[in-house]
């Protein structure tokens, strides 16, 4: 098979323009937007005006003047069509640790008589985590963490499990959930469901509403580019909203926060989901950040995201060089999010070999190279040259230099 | 009484020198930092930097090779020695209200067969929504949230009471609590002291350690001038850290997060009160903030701003025009914070006409002025203007133009 006209594929990339909305740094290929977004120009001069014009020169007034005060409550109504929400459902807040045990608690509130949080034994660790210290704080009788392999998720789903939590696409394989169908499976046993979309929203189009999911939590600063630990999201559908009460209740989330009342009354709608104070340099960059996504086809940014990650890995079979390479993505493109997940037993060595030649990828334990495609501004040229990088590295055995034998600590 | 002479008190200043690191907007005097303190100039070039430089060039590999992913602790360690704590006990992480959570269910641990968290209730309203939303989900046999008129607190002591939690300076009034007295009275009837040092840090030396403080919060945006919606941070006292699990038990807190272990295994140490992934803007803002602290002397600071407290209650008090104006704030140095509460039944005008000048205070329900001093960055000079306006103001009822009668939002 002859390599396809990666040159020719970026001209005739009708997303090719917004790359240029980006910062990307010189002679590296990043694709890494998986873990970290790429930054977008616009966040620069954003945070600028937001520290020295706002902060600096309107000091307190800046919460009404500048509008500080609704930004999780904007930020959210933006977010909201990127995973195919109504508005007054999404709210961008706190970190999605936080947020799942907000929603999972509201889980356990809205079916009385069942206690398991059932997710699946390799869904992402801070999702496992925080059931476990609900379960913990609860205690057995009232709250269950339940973590069983993936194939035995729906035979799982019995009449004590009050919300089946799971993220749609793998962090590992990029395996991508079948929404729909689980969702419907899960609720069909009576079950909630509630989606991690940390992998997916502002790489694939995603039917919340359509699906009719219950509650969802979502990333800032993978795909959505909103920068290192910005604030993320959570989605709680508006048939729930006024029926719950969530237990990080902080004056945010107040129906009338500046009256300063002893006693607690929930805002009416999603932000009762908000707690402390909102931390506004964090949301004013992903609020930026957002922009990029204005008028662009979420249907065409699937399409280029899912050229990108087959094109990669038709380009890995094809090569006999690597063939001792495993892939954990699917193949089928229903299933898969934005990135191609490879194998190999000198996975962490070959990963800084890439990263060495400006590659950058990242790795998982126990061996496993991520590759994320971020479709709004990775070019097909550099897909192109990670492959050549990729069959160099592993054919010459590149990656078995001391150099790349010693493991660092965030990979 | 003739009035001082505020510009040789500006000229004797030792602390004088540190107002030119602020940015400070013309033509107004900002009596504010109790709400946002102002923006520091270190500020503004760190987060270009962070962006630009870091974020934008070096991408994912920031997080090893700018250290943020230690911020949350080596913040935690530069506010330490302000709030009188050794090394390995503060954490910077979230905000206030989902701190108090993690420490009030760790209280509740550590108290077993007690249920109660007792508070005042004028305490700032988050802490008592926090601790009601922490009992609504424990329900009533193991948890309740009780306050009780000041007066009542130490009476209120019984053998129910898990933890005591109080904010050092009330936030309406500027009252200072007595930390050493009261931390021994309740840890003498066998409960916990939880201390909000939101309108303390930065403002007043707190000895956390030397009063053998259990825990407490405090607030990144206010004295410590963080920036809007700064991170907050926790103290946990060493003795109590390795008994504890606390419920928002993210991966950020995990023993060794990237090994993405199913279970979670606490970090040691206070490092296990971290959940999500840290916002690096904010924390990165905090950072160069708290370079003015920098071989301070809290003492120091500590006497200005009770020289400023005191001269200016001085000259309410000694003008006949002000006699109307009520004074909420203690007139004993050791009961007073770093801010002076008048009150009036025009309070929320009186507010406007002083803003409409140029002059920023805030308003809090139902008539009250907060005058905050911030001995950063005000001056003696500010001081006595905003005495002159105010007096203007009362003296020629000025805050009856109907233009101040309507109440904003946020104020």
């Amino acid at each position: 098979m002859s390599a396809p006209d990666y040159a020719q594929l970026d001209r005739d990339d009708p997303l090719a323009h917004l790359r240029s909305q980006f910062e990307l740094p010189t002679g590296r290929i990043y694709l890494d937007g998986n873990s970290l977004g790429a930054l977008p120009l616009a966040v620069k001069s954003r945070l600028a005006d937001v520290v020295a014009g706002q902060w600096g020169q309107d000091l307190i007034a800046s919460w009404n003047r500048h509008h500080w005060i609704d930004l999780p409550i904007t930020l959210g109504e933006r977010i909201a069509p990127l995973v195919g929400a109504a508005p007054g459902q999404v709210l961008c807040t706190d970190s999605i640790s936080v947020n799942l045990f907000k929603l999972l608690a509201v889980a356990l509130q809205l079916r009385p008589g069942r206690r398991v949080i059932l997710s699946q034994q390799d869904n992402f660790p801070t999702d496992l985590y925080m059931a476990e210290g609900l379960a913990g704080l609860l205690g057995n009788s009232r709250c269950e963490s339940r973590a069983v392999p993936e194939a035995r998720l729906l035979d799982s789903l019995d009449d004590s499990v009050a919300v089946l939590m799971l993220t749609q696409v793998n962090f590992r394989t990029g395996h991508l959930h079948d929404m729909q169908e689980i969702t419907a499976a899960a609720q069909r046993a009576g079950a909630l469901v509630l989606w991690d979309l940390a992998h997916s929203a502002g790489a694939l189009p995603v039917e919340l509403d359509a699906c009719a999911v219950d509650m969802a939590v979502g990333c800032g600063y993978k795909y959505l580019n909103g920068g290192p630990g910005a604030p993320a999201f959570l989605y709680l559908a508006q048939r729930h909203q006024d029926q719950v009460q969530q237990p990080l209740s902080g004056w945010m989330g107040h129906q009338r926060a500046f009256d300063f009342d002893p006693r607690y009354e929930p805002a009416s709608g999603i932000a009762r989901f908000l707690s402390g104070t909102p931390g506004i340099l964090g949301m004013a960059a992903l609020d930026a950040a957002l922009d990029v996504f204005a008028g662009l086809e979420l249907a065409q940014l699937r399409r280029k995201s899912l050229t990108m990650t087959r094109l990669f890995m038709d380009a890995v079979t094809a090569e006999p060089a690597l063939a001792e390479l495993g892939c954990l993505t699917p193949r089928a493109d229903a299933r898969r999010g934005s990135q191609v997940s490879l194998c190999h037993p000198h996975g962490y060595a070959i990963a800084q070999a890439l990263i060495e030649r400006g590659i950058i990828v990242d790795f998982r334990a126990p061996d496993i190279i991520r590759f994320g495609f971020a479709p709004l501004y990775n070019s097909y040229i550099e897909l192109g040259t990670a492959v050549t990088a990729l069959v160099d590295i592993v054919a010459h055995r590149h990656y078995e230099a001391p150099r790349f034998q010693l493991r660092s600590r965030v990979t």
